[in-house]
């Protein structure tokens, strides 16, 4: 009888955090998630720069997530997603397919929780990229370079392990880690008018917004996206998720379609999304490394070149941008042709 | 009667004045330093790696002045030493001869403060030292690039305007105006065992050496210098100025030679230079590229090589080191060829 009653208890337990877990994220899940990873991930700093307010006519605060574990944004939402599972779920690990930020992450945030995390990765992905993530304690698996094999393996791995996906962005767990970023930015520098973040599938610009615009509704929250890779700006026009058809942007962080947990979100909550050309994101991302001193990849000189451009007017403005990720591969710089 | 007691008065301040100038900087004249240069300095950040701690096998806090204004220590000198002047001193402007940091770093003190700064640079300056120079409002005039011709040139500009020089390093208002940036580091770090500065003309490593054996004698101050440039290693085993001779090292901030002010402090405080190989100094520079995300230069990497080749043991200790620039041609990085 005790038996049954501890059953139910925590049937019932799984059955409520499961819910909350597949609920949109709001401001409490965002705290939740922040204090959650708070022990893992850094609280990375503001950097402003008199010289960029000066050629860009408004105040720019930077939130410097090149400087988080990994080098991007992508451990947060990674780390909340590894740390909200149950103990019996996270035992049997997590899995993912990516070549990017994200595998590193989620390598990582398994490791830090000391549970397998199985990635499954093209044969042609990047030596270096291999390397990042097996150098996290990853479990690498190959496939074809082809998105069916991607899902195939992984398809299989599930079956094999029982290990739980964590998919780089379609997943709510993923957007409120993601999310406070934007929640430590405004702690930092609450009169923000303005929070710009680049999009690719859309998990870092749904949890900006979901966090900007629970903190300060009126907070204007603005995605910039490359024009090679413009399906997220295109979605947002036809009011549907447009797939990116082949995008050929040196941003490769924002290669992906929007998903579709991220897609009513940003339609709910993003004023605009601006594309900027390929030309601009290799300027501005020099233009980062030589004004701030510091090393970021091409998407996160995305919002960069839509306010150096001034594609917009948000002349006088307080806004803050999310400077995504410092991966780059330091022998090969977009800017040396 | 009155002008003359006026007059005696401000020359007997003026000689107390100058007096305290010429006077070996304390820990009182550090923080008057610190004090003067707080509203235009930047109050530079301290940042830390766990992974670089787990391969160096210590704890390393690394002070950040490639984030200082003009993107290196040398603001925190030329601005000490600029609004140490008196108004009418000021008003004639100053005097350096300098291709390097320095030259922008007066140029901006002095534009700071309203006043002219004489810059003499050979005519064969890269154009993008010059173009930086003359950005920061620095009256440029060129020169043959000989020593000769430099010192000429200057004389010419003194007896012409008046012009107060401000040496690069060897200058007690520069030294104290460097000394604040370890000052800062011992605040925000306490419990420091170790700094660790490279070292070229000995004004970043005397001004180290005096305010971290001022704030507590224990702390080990060690040097960090090119292989290719080891007059400094040399003087203190010779235990006299031995100048460098025709140095050729990528640490291009590193070229010069200690001064007759730099020598006796670093003779005193500083426990010993170790030397780095160039290979070295470029390795180290791209590794804090890639594990810390910040652009730095190759005389603030000198420092790094020394630790992470292990040349003495400092294994388990918390060292400081100071970062002391990030002003590198990124259309040029040496680790390409």
């Amino acid at each position: 009888m005790a038996m049954l009653a501890r059953f139910i208890i925590i049937s019932m337990v799984s059955l409520v955090y499961n819910f909350i877990m597949m609920t949109l994220p709001d401001l409490t899940t965002i705290t939740t998630a922040a204090e959650r990873i708070r022990e893992y991930a850094h609280r990375t700093p503001v950097l402003t720069s008199a010289s960029v307010n000066k050629e860009v006519g408004a105040q720019v605060f930077f939130k410097c997530e090149n400087f988080q574990k990994v080098g991007a944004f992508k451990f947060r939402g990674a780390c909340n997603a590894v740390f909200s599972l149950s103990e019996g779920d996270a035992r049997r690990g997590v899995v993912a397919h990516s070549s990017g930020n994200h595998a590193q992450a989620l390598a990582l945030a398994a490791r830090t929780r000391g549970i397998p995390a199985y990635i499954v990765m093209p044969d042609n992905a990047p030596v270096v990229k291999k390397a990042a993530v097996a150098g996290y304690g990853g479990r690498i698996t190959f496939c074809e370079p082809t998105l069916a094999a991607r899902e195939a393996t992984q398809a299989r791995l599930i079956a094999e392990h029982g290990a739980v996906e964590v998919h780089p962005y379609n997943n709510y767990a993923v957007i409120a880690g993601q999310a406070t970023a934007t929640m430590e930015l405004l702690q930092d520098v609450p009169d923000l008018e303005v929070v710009i973040a680049p999009v690719g599938g859309g998990g870092l610009l749904s949890g900006t917004a979901l966090a900007a615009k629970g903190i300060n509704p009126a907070i204007r929250v603005i995605g910039a996206e490359p024009e090679m890779a413009d399906d997220a700006y295109r979605s947002l026009a036809a009011g549907r998720i447009i797939p990116s058809t082949n995008p050929q942007t040196v941003a490769d962080g924002l290669l992906t379609s929007l998903g579709d947990l991220t897609f009513p979100i940003i339609h709910q909550h993003v004023e605009q999304i601006v594309t900027v050309s390929e030309a601009a994101i290799i300027r501005e991302m020099k233009y980062i490394w030589e004004r701030l001193k510091i090393v970021i990849e091409p998407s996160a000189a995305t919002p960069v070149g839509l306010l150096r451009e001034r594609k917009i007017d948000l002349s006088g403005l307080r806004i803050g941008v999310i400077l995504s990720g410092g991966n780059v591969d330091l022998d090969r710089l977009p800017w040396q042709g």
